[in-house]
Parts: structure tokens; sequence; C-alpha cells
């Protein structure tokens, strides 16, 4: 089978790594002129001169981006198949159209407001209470396009910042902790979930997720699972989805975003879990069956982010795992990651703790289950 | 870093896919003209006309079949570091400097005779007693070049038969099970092996491999790491080196053969071990520190041979890893293999035996620690 895949960065690049030994061959179609994946072939195009050659190469189309010209998606979808598709695809794309499905679906968020004015964007800061976080509906990832108000009079300067003409407004949830959903749907609609991470972001990039998590109530597990459930049945989703949500300090979940593809919160499943969540995107597109998405140990995952590791310390250490991208060095640039594995949490996390020693830049570990 | 790996067949496909997650690049040099790797920069070069472009592209070399031209492997030598070197590859490629080198090392093998004629063949045999197996001291693998004689007056036939200038004759051992050592050296000398697999092979063929051994006495694998290091030593060795053994009714291990690279019976490390004996072997020859070559879980390696599996029912089958080449169907080709793993060898066999269901011609499986 020949899979095409929209994008060529990491995410594709492990795609590739994961479906090679399924049979699988690979084609990537890259808009941005800076593919990175550096595996199959890749077709580099921002002309968009080539689609044609690309289609001819490939049985189907999946991508690793959500930030896709919809049209060009579209267009594909009348000449191969496109999983997840289009659908999946525009919503994700407008923190408008994602919220609303979230309230379709009564899967609770933050309070938000959608305004498309500086003036529309200080009477919301003013009706939600500050602090409030303002993000551009659209293109928008890593923490790119928002900023946070702690004032309304603050509106006009953050509006501007941003740049875009529709913003979304949220109150700025007190939570205990980030954490994530994956789960993948099958073409005959199993639907598989992982178990969930708790993600630390720090300046809006994700550096470390851990899963599964010592403390999570299995009530909490189930909700996050029913969750993400619905959204895969409403949106007849095939692949792999995830659903980045906050938990508060009763317990409660409220979604943040969802991204239509494999996920860095997701990466710990390449040594963690039974199946990566690459693999099983890759069975589930295929039309195979999906894998266990069971973890096998406690899994840490580090972004190495801007610098480059020590990878001579980094593998001496014991159950060390290096993922390196093949890119090079760039500020806030991801250049790989390293997935640490250890039978238990507190071994986990100090094995943690030293990787980080090897990483220029990386900054302090603290999960929340370690302050209870 | 760029490895050159002379060869381009599954095992450099899979050297790829192990060492591309350390951000290593891998060209191929192909010999024979029908590469396979299906992954990195493959120059295909039966005339050798290509071998400074290939150098060029490389930083060091190694390789993933012990059947090259040897001269070509020390013009090499000349130019780039090959890891592991000509003169493992040069024991290698000859049974008897193989068996010169385990009586040097003080390793038991099964007692033999090299003979250049039909009538040497005979005497042998006589003198050996009946039966015996006669094999090309070149060029052999998987049971090609090969003949058993059950009795000396079949020298004649068996001579004409195998075809080769130069045999080496070997009592048949009455074996218990056929069993193989992995280890690996690092470039400052650091050993690590991996637990001992027990082997079924059919014509010939290996078919299984299960590891660790739920029967072994710790001083078997002391025995076969001690054999084996000898080796690596001997040799100064860097990389992965493979020794077949026999085991016997009382428990003795007997040097079969070796390979100076990976090695089908460790292909369960892929998904069984800490590190893969694949990563392994890139670790060693980069100069990186080794992995953990601890097993995770008892696993049980299955080829596929000569016809493609039901992927749909092995991947339906809990805790099974597929990982196809990329071949075309052929009678006896390896086409790919079926990691499976289990938390006890009881639920690993009935897995296998799940799994063989899904195999066309694949023999029944018979390991020897079911029968005690």
């Amino acid at each position: 089978m020949r899979i095409g895949i929209l994008g060529a960065g990491q995410l594709g690049r492990m795609l590739a790594l994961a479906g090679m030994p399924l049979g699988q061959r690979f084609v990537f179609y890259d808009t941005t002129g800076s593919p990175s994946a550096g595996i199959g072939e890749v077709i580099s195009d921002p002309e968009r001169a080539q689609v044609e050659s690309f289609l001819e190469q490939v049985d189907l189309v999946s991508f690793e981006f959500e930030h896709l010209p919809l049209d060009l998606v579209e267009f594909i979808e009348t000449r191969k198949p496109v999983l997840p598709g289009s659908r999946a695809l525009k919503i994700c794309q407008h923190r408008g159209e994602e919220k609303a499905l979230f309230d379709r679906l009564a899967i609770p968020t933050p309070e938000y407001r959608l305004v498309d004015s500086a003036e529309a964007l200080c009477a919301a800061t003013e009706e939600l209470g500050a602090p409030v976080v303002a993000k551009s509906v659209t293109e928008g990832y890593d923490g790119k396009g928002q900023a946070v108000l702690r004032h309304p009079d603050e509106a006009e300067a953050a509006w501007h910042r941003i740049g875009h003409p529709q913003l979304i407004v949220e109150t700025m949830v007190d939570f205990v902790r980030e954490v994530s959903i994956i789960a993948v749907r099958s073409r005959d609609g199993e639907v598989r979930c992982y178990p969930m991470a708790e993600n630390q972001h720090v300046e809006g990039i994700l550096r470390y997720s851990v899963a599964p998590l010592p403390d999570l109530a299995a009530s909490t597990q189930q909700q996050a699972n029913a969750y993400i459930q619905s959204l895969l049945e409403a949106l007849d989703y095939v692949g792999v989805l995830t659903l980045e949500l906050f938990q508060t300090h009763d317990g409660q979940l409220l979604a943040n975003e969802m991204a239509p593809r494999v996920h860095n919160s997701g990466h710990w499943s390449q040594d963690g879990a039974v199946t990566s969540q690459f693999e099983n995107h890759l069975r589930a597109v295929a039309g195979l069956p999906l894998g266990s998405t069971e973890a096998r140990l406690p899994s840490c995952m580090i972004n190495m982010i801007g610098r480059e590791a020590d990878a001579r310390a980094l593998l001496s250490l014991p159950d060390v795992h290096l993922h390196r991208y093949d890119k090079s060095e760039r500020p806030g640039r991801k250049l790989g990651h390293v997935n640490v594995v250890a039978n238990d949490h507190a071994t986990l996390l100090e094995r943690v703790r030293t990787c980080v020693t090897c990483l220029p830049e990386a900054p302090p570990v603290s999960f929340s289950f370690e302050h209870d």
C-alpha cells in the first residue's frame, strides 16, 4: 500500500518509520518548501504544480499537519481517499468551529467568546473576567498567535500584536494540570484509547509528557475516553485524534483543543506502549485491525528544543530512547525527543531528571503527581 | 553521521529503520544487482564502478551480509573505517578459518575434517563415523551448499552435488536444540550479550526463535557469553556478532558457526528487548554507548517464508508485531517476520500457534522446553 502524507516534517518521518515494517510505502507532499522527513519520496511543491504526480503515486492520503490549504485537501478528496477527511480538518483549523462541536457534544470547555475587533476583545475580557487568553481562530499552534490579557485595557495592544481578524477569548482555567487523550478509530468504527498523558508546556511549547499517570482516577480516564469517542464518531473519523484538556482542582476535565493527527504528547507510545500512535494511525487508515493501546511501563517523553542534546550522555542512561528528526538547530525548533521508560514512576522521574542534565536549555521538570 | 552499508537487503533495511531515530543517514552499496532495502540511498553497482561515489557519501562503512568480495572490503578499509573490519569478515567467509579460530580460543565444536576430494570426503566420513554433514567452506548459508552423508559410499554423489573444491566435514551432533548468542562490542571494548535464543530450523532455514529461554541454566548463558566475548576480543570486533551453537543432552554447548552481523535469530529484540540488535550495532559502530540487551518479556520471532502472511488476521492478535521486507513472493524467500510478545512462555506459545495459522506453509512449532 502506497500512502501519501500531506506535510513532510517529523510526524511524517515517524509515520514512515512505523509504517514501513507493515509493508507500506510513503510519498510526502510538502507545500511549505522546507520538508524535513528525510525518508520516502518527498515532493516539495509550494506552487502546487505536482499534485497530479503525487496522486498517481499513492493509494490513499493522510496528513501530519492540520494547517493545510483546505481547498487542496478537498480537491484531493475527489480523487483519492483522505483519512481522516477534510471535515475533521476544517473543524480543527478553526477554534470557533472546534468549540461549537465541543458544545454540541456536551464536552465541557472553558467559557469563551468570539470577537472580531479590539473593542469586542475588551468587552469579552470584562464579561468573562480577566485573566483571559485570546487566540487567533486559525493558524495558531505551539503558543503562536496567542496573548494573555490580565486587564481589559490590554485588549487594544493584544489585538494588534496577534494581528488576526477573528479571535477566540477564553477564561483562563485554574487547572491542576494539562492532560491529553489520544485515541484511534478504525475504518469499521472500532475505537481504542491510549492512557492519558500529563503534559508540561513552557511558553506554549510542549516539553514533557508522562503516561500513564499514577494518580489518575479510572473515572477520569473513562470520561476522557467518552469525550474523544463522541468526537471520533461525530466526525466519522478514521485514524489518530488528540484532545488536549485541562484537569481542574475538583478533577473535572475541560477540553482545550484537538488535533486531527498523531501528537507530540503521544510520542511516549513509541517505546512505552504495545503499539505506537504512529503504527495505530497507519493501521487505521490502511483498514487493518488496531493494535493494543496499553502502556507497557511508565514512560516520559522529553522534547529536544532548539539545540541538540548530548546523545552520548543520554544513551549511556538506562532505558533511554533517542528520536532525532535530522533537522538543523534553530531556537524554538523541535529537533527530536527522548523517551524514558522505567518500572515505576519514582525511577522514571529520577531518570528523566538525569536526562534533563544532558539537554541544553531544558526547563525544570514538574509533574503535578509529584506534589501530592 | 552518514553510514554506508554493504548489502541492501532486509537486514540493511532494519538497520536504517533503527538508525534514523539516532539521527544517522544511510547509503547502501549493493553488488548483487537486486537491492531490496527500500530505504535510504541505494547504489546498485554490480560492476563496482561507483565505489568512489559511495565512499564520498559516507563517514564509515558496515555490512549486512558476509558474502562480500573481500578485496572490495579491503579496498574500502584503506579509505574509510569499516566496522566490523575485513579480518572478521575473512574468517566468517571460510568455515575452515572459523573452526581454527574456535579451536584456538578453546570453544568446543563438533569434530571436523577439511577435505578437497570425493575420496577424502569418503575417508573423513569413515573416520568421524556417519552420519556426518559436509559443507562447502565458503559461500554457504541458509542450508545451501550442504549435504548429510549417512554412509561413506554417499561421498562421491555428495561431493558432486555440492560442487565446491573444499569442504568441511563434521560429526552430526545429537543435540537437544539449536541456540544462538548475540553480543555487541563497542569501540572502547565494552561487551553486552543478549539472552540466548532457541532456534528452530526447517530444511536449513530458520523458522522460529524464542528468547529468553525458560529452562536455560544461568551457567549455560554465562558459558555462551564467555565464548562470544573471547571471539569479539580476538577479532577486536566492533558491532554485533552472532554465534550459533548446539546444546547437547548433557547441557554442553558446541559452536556451529558465526555471523559477523545482526542475525535473524535476534529479530525478536526489536519488540522484546530494551534495545534491539539493530540499534546496538549502530550505537557500536558510531562510537555511542551501548544500550541494554535485557529482554523485556518472552518473545518469539516467526519467519515469513515464500508467501506473505494474512496481515489482517495477524494484526488482530494481541502483541503481534509485523516486520515486512517489501519483497515479492518467491519460494524459500524471507519476506518478513512476525514478533510475538507475552507475559509468560505458555501464553507466548499459545499466541505463536495462533499466528502460525495465519502463515501459509509454516511448519509446526516445536521448542525443546515444551517437552520437559
